[in-house]
Parts: structure tokens; C-alpha cells; sequence
């Protein structure tokens, strides 16, 4: 099969950004590949051969026919309202929320935008992490703008294909509402978590804490800088998500010494984990 | 080395009381273990040369040492208020709290009682899942009544010892708020979450979840019987710690769109998971 794109420029070339590259040589290896970052990043692109040429803005590579913007969303959405990408050429992203991104690609006017969220991640970032098969079996979200074509869409979803990742469309809407819960939500607890129990208990308390702790606050050690940005363009619905949580919290918490409280709240915390596995085993 | 006690009885041959009889076996193979539960499970434990011998209650077994208490909280409870151990016994528990059976050994006058509680536990319960090496490495806390002789406490310091595990004297107020925060918010979140999860998004957006919403939910999984009683028993510090992360959460959930707001909890939590982490790895 052919390349669903001969020439594809990279806007940061990051965890996700750098695995696109590698992912996208491991597949074609003929595909052209141009990178913009910073010096240091693009050099080691090169040095990875994740790149063939590099570039200070998207809008300076002639001919490129897919645009990846693999930046911060706040970031993506300046570059959707102030860019000028080459005509012909398709634009997708990256961004872990998608209304405010396909609202800046709809008020730019971008033809052939289709915005894009690949469910894949590690607890560090950077280049240095990059794989090629980051995007294996994944789930790939793609969004269409007002005006994009059906084509567009469609290149788009074979080149995440060619990636090894699974593409799935959905409305920008029930993807920032599904994030905000399976994502978003967990994120936080995990932090709050975190510094609550070392605000009570310190380090002797730590000291007793096994591995339950451990899995409940893994998320924590994520890395703060790209939270900013998806749980801004995210608030009202992780707001919505984090109010019902409280809530729920508040109301076990007064009821503790209920027993038949107890096991309906933990009956239906087990079920309904129960049939998430089960879903996923059966795929 | 000698070993503590020569012969011991253990009421409850769960996953926790198995797993002493089986390292009680693996550390000296000459004591004399005494099962006291169900028939079945029981007869399991001779199977697996847990037990020497089988009683139908503690009270039956004549010349025993030590008397290990490893049912559900209540029932420690109803023990020693109602039980009568051999003169001369030192008794101990592994319930997952320690003010009520404390209480409830210092009403009883047990003068040689000792609480235990160690700090073990696998996904799931029961004796087809006990194995010698639980303890291996693990802390057990331990919390002397009233009126216990030095010597009670250290003869059963040195059983935990001989099982694996790192004896830790503590007393009970200390030992319960402390579980309230490092093991009993930890799963009441990871319930509560994972239910009202599922109840936004269902079978569809769950499709979405991946490694983070299932770290963060793992103890959800958890067998529901053990928990009504560990949180009844310890109420006043699980309600304490579970209003204060709701408070959190209602907190952050009205500041979502500060940066500065975000940055903070998120590094204070990464912050902490780092500490915690550095200091086991040191250990």
C-alpha cells in the first residue's frame, strides 16, 4: 500500500510529536519528514532519523501535504488562528481536548482541518522518550471541522492507521465530555490524593503505605505542564466531573457505619470495573 | 533459633490467617499448628500442611501458646469479649483497625493480649490464595493493651519476625488515622470513582479509559465483606480524611482555568509521590 502522504511536517517533536515521526518512518520509510522545534530537539530528530530536514514554522515547508501540530493546546490554537499552511495541504493535531481547538480551526476558516487525540502516553515526556510503536493498538480520536471534506477525514484516519493506531470518530463534544471522566477526573484525584495524605501523614505515615496507594496516585507523577492547558480548555465539564466525585465522597462519608451503604457504593465500584475489564479482554 | 511459641492456634484460615499458618510451617517445621475454622477450610489446610489439627473453637485447644485472631474486626471483637483463652496464652489479632479490638481487650481483661496488623493483602481473599511468603518484608504493626507484659509484645515481635515480616510498635489512635489515610481514602476514591465513571460515561466512553483510569481504580476490585467493618470501626478518621480530599476536589474543580492553581496542586502531589518514593527506595 501506498503512503496515505508523501511529505509530512511535524509541529513539535515531543513524546507524541517525536513518535509520529518514528512511527511514520517505520511504515514508509520513503515519506519525507520535516520537523519544527527548538535547535536542540530538531538535531536530535536528525540524529534519530526521525526527520530528514527541519524547519522553523510549519508555514515555511513547501509542499508538505499533512501538517501534524504535536504542541500544547494553547499553542495549536494560535497556530490554527494565526498560521497560513500551504494550500492543498491538510492540518490535524494532537490535543487531549478538542472543542476549543476545532472552534479556532472553524473561526480560521481551515478547510481541511481534522483534529485528532491519540489515547497514548508514558509518565515522561520529551523526544528522548519517543517510540515507534507508541501508537500501537491505540485508540486514535479524529474530530472533523464544519467545512472539512469526507476525503480529508479519510486520509487521515489510513495515516494514523499506517501509525498502528486504531481511528475512531467522534464529536468534539462527547470526546471532552468522555475525557473530562475517564481521564481528566483521575488525573486529579490522583494529585489531590497525593498531597492530601503527605499533608496529614508525613513521611513516617508514608512509611505504612503499600501498594494500593502507590496505583491510586501513579497518575501524580505526571508531568504539571501540559495539565494546564486540557483541564483550562476542559473546565466546565472536569468541573461537572470533580462536583460529582465531591459529592459522592461527601455523602459515603457521612454513612460510614452503614453497612448495606458501604457494600452498595463498593458492590457497585467492583461491578462496574468488573464489565470495563470484561469489555476490554474481549476485544 | 528456638521458636517463639511451640504451639499455635489459628481461628480463621483466610487468606491472612493461611498464609501465618503456612510461614509458621516454612520458618519451624516442629510447632504445632491448630486451625479453627469451617470444615472445608479446615480440611483444606491439613491438605496443604497448614495444620496439624483442626478445632471447632480456641477455647478446646488445650496447652496452646499463642491464639492468633484472623477473622473479620467484629468478630475479634466478639472473641475477646466473649471468649476464654487458655491461662497462660498470649493472644494477638491481624485486623486491619486497632482502637475496638484494643478497647474491647483491655474491657475483657486479657492480660496478654497484643494487637497485630499486618500490612499484606492480595486482590483476593481466602485460603486457595494464602502462601508462606505474604509477609515476607512487610511491616506488621504492633499495639499492646493495657495492661500486656513487655515480654508478650516481644515474644510476638519476634513471631511476625520469624513469618518475614518487620514488627512496628505503634499505638492505636496513631495506627488508625494513619490507615484512614494511606489505605482507606485510597479505596474508597478508587470505588467511587470507578462507579460514578461508569455511570456518566458507560460501556461506550469506558471504551476510551486507559492505563490511568485503571491504575487509579485497581483497588476497586477489592472483595466488598472486609471493608463494611474496617470502615465502621474506624469512622470518625475515614469521614475526617474523606471530607478533606472532597474539600479538595470542591476547591480545584472552581479553579480549573488558573494555571497558576493547577501548577500548584499538581506539583505539590508530584512533588510528594517523589518523596515517598525516594524514601522506599532508600530503605
Amino acid at each position: 500500500v501506498s503512503a496515505p502522504f508523501r511529505h509530512v511536517a511535524i509541529v513539535g517533536a515531543g513524546l507524541v510529536g517525536g513518535s509520529i515521526a518514528l512511527a511514520v518512518r517505520r511504515a514508509s520509510p520513503a515519506v519525507r519528514i520535516t520537523v519544527v522545534d527548538r535547535p536542540d530537539v530538531a538535531e536530535a530528530a536528525l540524529a534519530r532519523r526521525a526527520a530528514d530536514d527541519v524547519a522553523l514554522s510549519a508555514e515555511e515547508v513547501r509542499g508538505v501535504e499533512l501538517v501534524v501540530l504535536a504542541t500544547p493546546i494553547q499553542t495549536i490554537v494560535d497556530a490554527l488562528t494565526t498560521g497560513h499552511f500551504a494550500p492543498g495541504s491538510i492540518v490535524t493535531d494532537v490535543g487531549s481536548t478538542k472543542r476549543r481547538i476545532l472552534a479556532a480551526a472553524n473561526e480560521a476558516d481551515i478547510p481541511a482541518f481534522v483534529g485528532g487525540h491519540p489515547m497514548a502516553g508514558r509518565e515522561r515526556g520529551g523526544f528522548a522518550e519517543a517510540s515507534a510503536d507508541l501508537f500501537d493498538g491505540r485508540r486514535w480520536f479524529l474530530v472533523a471541522g464544519d467545512r472539512t471534506a469526507r476525503t480529508a477525514t479519510e486520509r487521515v484516519a489510513a495515516f494514523v492507521e499506517s501509525l498502528g493506531a486504531v481511528p475512531h470518530e467522534v464529536g468534539a463534544e462527547v470526546h471532552d465530555r468522555t475525557m473530562a471522566y475517564v481521564s481528566h477526573l483521575p488525573q486529579i484525584v490522583a494529585s489531590l490524593l497525593m498531597r492530601r495524605v503527605e499533608v496529614e501523614v508525613g513521611t513516617p505515615g508514608l512509611a505504612s503505605a503499600g501498594r494500593g496507594l502507590d496505583d491510586t496516585t501513579r497518575l501524580a507523577s505526571s508531568p504539571t505542564g501540559i495539565w494546564q492547558g486540557i483541564l483550562e480548555s476542559n473546565a466546565d465539564f472536569v468541573a461537572e466531573a470533580v462536583a460529582a466525585l465531591s459529592e459522592d465522597l461527601g455523602a459515603l462519608g457521612h454513612r460510614l457505619d452503614e453497612a448495606d451503604e458501604v457494600a452498595r457504593a463498593f458492590d457497585a465500584g467492583r461491578l462496574a470495573r468488573d464489565r470495563w475489564l470484561a469489555t476490554r479482554s474481549a476485544r
